[in-house]
């Protein structure tokens, strides 16, 4: 498997001073009158239902952004699968700090790992051996992209482009301003960075085949049946990558890929996945 | 029903800034390099399934940041219930500002209606006539409170407090540091602002004969069957504001509501909301 | 007495730095010129006339931005009452560093602890025994609220609500538009949050007996003298948590703590405390 | 007089949404739940004390960010002295939106008129016909320096430097690092920016004596009473810029300024002015 | 020519508020005192030397954040050549306002339309009729990258990959940890975006042989002297992209596009580019 | 040599922050895919061509937010001349990510240097043993005058005012509003900190003497050739500072400083110092 390598401190940093500021910035009420800064507590974050975690360094951050003397301690990696009663982390510390960063910790961690939760059942769905790949969209939690995309590789997935400047991503629009499939593509390869690949989608097998005629690196088959990817497959031969999209299902996914194409891209990876129950646990 | 104001400007102005420049800040290739300044573009934001629509403040102002010349003429109100087919809002403007502000004003607003839908169902799962407010929690998405807690409301839910620092919520960590749920609620109301309510979770019947004895003006009643909230109705008689948390399904909510119970809080409203599917739809 | 929490180092870290931004940002010419950075030096913040003394967190972090090298040790704890000449902290480290920091920390701990040395000081006056609050109001230094808030509770007084959002608080517009009192109140207690105590401020005694009708949990007795005060609380007789506002002197403080009003809420603890004379005296 | 230019919109701006973010983000509760927005209101900023009214712009501001739809009419200018009930301005638009920012824009106002009559009080206390200006310090608001200085200039006096790094100001600290005040001062020669002047404090006639013959452009008298005061005028005879400082009272500047000062800085006029009371009418 | 959009508002935006808090956020002094606001000036951008004129955007942005009032006038367009004593834009407004504006238009304008004139300068030196791009690096200012890469754009060059995450490019420490190129290649395509192109330095004729048998899209060749250039080409035979990189000068750049590659990236469109003659000519 | 005293870490802290999260926030594809966290590497800043470095606190804040674990080991000062091969700093750590810091701690190193080795440059160039200082001015890269300013004190030059607020600088506009030299002088010596010396821009001799009459600190000869220049430091014998600007090419400076003017200011020293060839090089 490969490396999961999060996103950079910069970026981990300022999401979660907005997420502190948003809920405790003036202080806990309560736990201030209860409880006094010398009492010391430890906690763990236990999965109460099976999960693929993603986010621990967000547990970190969290943390070290409340009280720098709270101890983090992981025993789980990111990626891992987790059992119920399977413990991601544990914290140690000030029982103030604890709670002070623990909804905020929690509601990043369970995000994640909802999101590769759901990327994880994607990806396991797939034909056994399969190359198929299991893609995210720009259909990402305003402020989140880079945690959401993250916890889409934690989950076994593969990113889809960045953003609208990062890759070429040519639709309906673009093709009739530019006065065709043909223009749009070439006008597309004539100004993108050349390291960008050229992606259109289609909605018929006509679209296709212009398309591919004008060398469209990627083709995006958009809402074609199983026996129309099947067909589409066949017209390609090999001279395209063939992303299909648009009325995704996990139980269309086995098919899909013993088909070959060569990436499924879901939006509800990241704009649907319901958060992961992962828990806070005191330990007394 | 009352007033839908959403979150102010200066607060929708920053998260629509950090989303734009998360998705679009250095440009649209594909736009630049097909799409002339000159084209129009008129579209529509569509309902594809039913849903309760929220955040259309959201719209106005991605493309207020996007190009102020685009026109946005709302054709529905945040909190109405849209059919398939029915139309919340239409933009026009420069075809290639519709494009790059159209996936950001999407997120928004599908996550934002997404809460408001799921909210909605619950509201609507209470028994008829019955004063039960559903309520939601501090488990939202970090950086968006503000917008699902107003959409909460679109959805005909209520809010809980806004943040830790709002109102006293004392936990088994409080009482256990502070000696007890007499102590824990006497702390916090000799700390607390005059203008809070003191809200205490129980987790047994006789955890909730004490704080009734120390005049808890709320009690949470914390993953309680519907029987033991029965009996815990009986022995609270109007004393105290009963809120029930913990395990909520929508199947529990009209016994939970019949009963008479105050306040069911959900931290699912938020936590695992899935995107509601509007888009948009270009007029040719 | 209860333990007194500084706002999160998330806030106290932005405002220092917009603090240090704006008056030591491109450096320090002087110290430049003059001040080789191995000279090292060493500096007492001692009071020069009786205070109480409050931020002292911010010491810490303004030295921890501007040099972390620098060393910061207490020998006073926020809420402490200084009398002239007690040193509240000591700082070693690159006398460069001290002066680069001096002038920032001294306005952040002189205004902090002004606050509280007036909040104190309207504590001192109540009754002896009595149990009404000091309580702070939202005329705070703009950008200063959460070091402001946490000043008052260091001079032994109260917080009213953070923000327009934490809590109700009806006035005569509300009353107006609501159309009456009772309209009013009912139209908040249905919209606030649950956790939320509805305030209604009264400017006369049929105002007041409205209110108490509808069932305020506090109300505002705003500019009343003291005769009409002791009246007020007469017909309130226990029903409802009574804050006198408007007007309010240290002279007359004893006389209302005495008639056993709830809480005495003062703006000029918060917008008129002149800053309290801490000084920076260095050791030679 | 000369022209009153506030701080540029940039530095207001970012203010003013620091301001609204801490007391309203979220949305007022209160006037959510009472006030329909298609009632409108008008109201006016009055004063109830006689006092010099600054910062008009931060009204402007303040509404531009609630409700761009809010007029906002001025009848007075900064700097004018305003009467009991003078109207400083009007303001007409939504009541919900007057109301979400009138507690931001008083307190800016309240704020910025503070320092302005106080520093006016002490202009008009110099002798008649002086040239001795009174003068601003370092002592300023964490945040606010910008405005206060404005405000400052609005109350007839003048600003001393911006910050550390526009300006050399020696100290006792420098004169020892540096070797002397002699050291000291051409150190800052050679290293200053040409167009700053060379300011050194001295404590003592024979410090005075030192830095005139170092050729210091600017001679800070620290601490000084009236009578040595006016022996090292003698001794500068016209060689320096004379500015005294620490310990002025206002008592003291008619004669300081009879004897010829040239600049009389006072910390006062911003670490500890009070709130000016102005207050906002509503038309009914 | 392909259109050219800027970086959107909302980077533009930020990037000016830094610039002019920087420059100008307490006010100008000398404008201040010599400049009523009433006074009207007019003024033109003016090319002094040949140029390519970029970045007129930031000129209406400057202005609208100094005082929306001034207005701009276009008389060129980004991307246009001015001879000396062409105009690029007419500015109209309060003269104070223009003055406050000026320097700070100048610098965006001048290091903007360095860029694009050094950029057009290598553009111009390709062959006639040649396919070859220029390119630019991630070798720009810190904090100007978006404005800089548009200006290669406007000078007619083509952006290389937006930042680390947007695009793959193996070097030689990737080759070594990955166990040599072969591998570093394939662990690139199976982790990258399948939108991304995979490139890889070779800095001899062995590692370009063994990068094409490992298919890679892009060869760069790093250092290579124009014959090898030339060898490396008959090698490739269309089977990859070919780019050149390392020690170009102007003076290669006919010889290489003659030869056919691809794209020459060169560091100096940005890092060296000095800024371009364009003043502001005030009218009378 | 004076202390050479870099911008405050909270300003270095900010810039890093951008530019790191313009070049890696979403994280380095191609070192994910290749290098395990787990290997370490070693890498050398070295001069490729004889340079004045500046700008190494850069380095270290670069890593310290990359990744803390990193080793910055300095073997060079800022200031310092280095010869080709000479080394300017070294890093040890984790090889992922001296790879994600490497390019933006060069950018910053390459463009502070080049500044700094300008400068030097025209220091050098003076007449041995002149007093004449060689200043920048306003025209600095948007963003980073406080690292340009500071690299020009590397290359041994001076920095003239920081921005329109901290000094007085009148030219021709200023003069035509206020009427004349003498009226703008004086008005800016009434309306200026008195910490602030007044400069005049003259662009004729009879012009020089009018504002020497009316007592200017500092002339400024703009666009003088050296016959006029002389002729001019002749008239002001003494009576004002004389500042040469406009047309300095390196060529005219020894003339310049062996006339005896007191400061060449010089716009190419930021707005057009191409960046100096540093390179990291890697220790196998």
């Amino acid at each position: 498997m490969h490396p999961l390598i999060p996103p950079s401190r910069v970026v981990l940093s300022r999401l979660v001073s907005l997420a502190l500021e948003e809920d405790t910035g003036r202080g806990d009420v309560t736990t201030a009158a209860c409880i006094p800064t010398s009492v010391v507590g430890r906690a763990t974050f236990g999965a109460r239902k099976p999960c693929v975690v993603a986010g621990l360094d967000l547990i970190d951050e969290v943390f070290a952004q409340v009280d720098p003397k709270v101890r983090v301690e992981r025993t789980a990696a990111d990626g891992d699968r987790l059992a119920p009663g399977a413990i991601a982390a544990r914290i140690e510390g000030s029982a103030a700090s604890l709670l002070v960063g623990e909804r905020v910790a929690l509601n990043f961690l369970q995000r994640a790992s909802g999101v590769a939760t759901v990327t994880r059942a994607h990806v396991d769905a797939l034909t056994p051996g399969s190359k198929t790949r299991i893609a995210d969209t720009r259909k990402t939690t305003p402020g989140l992209r880079a945690v959401e995309r993250y916890a889409v590789r934690c989950g076994g997935g593969h990113n889809h482009r960045d953003d609208l400047s990062s890759a070429v991503l040519i639709k309906d629009n673009h093709i009739a301003a530019a006065g065709g499939v043909k223009a749009a593509i070439e006008r597309c390869r004539a100004y993108a960075p050349h390291t960008s690949r050229i992606e259109c989608e289609v909605d018929s097998i006509d679209q296709l085949v212009i398309a591919l005629d004008a060398r469209a690196d990627i083709v995006m088959l958009d809402n074609f049946d199983d026996a129309t990817v099947e067909r589409a497959l066949g017209i390609v031969a090999g001279r395209a990558i063939v992303e299909v999209s648009g009325g995704i299902t996990r139980a269309r996914i086995a098919a899909l890929s013993a088909l070959g194409v060569d990436v499924i891209s879901v939006g509800a990876l990241t704009h649907s996945a319901p958060a992961v129950d992962i828990g806070l646990d005191w330990e007394s």
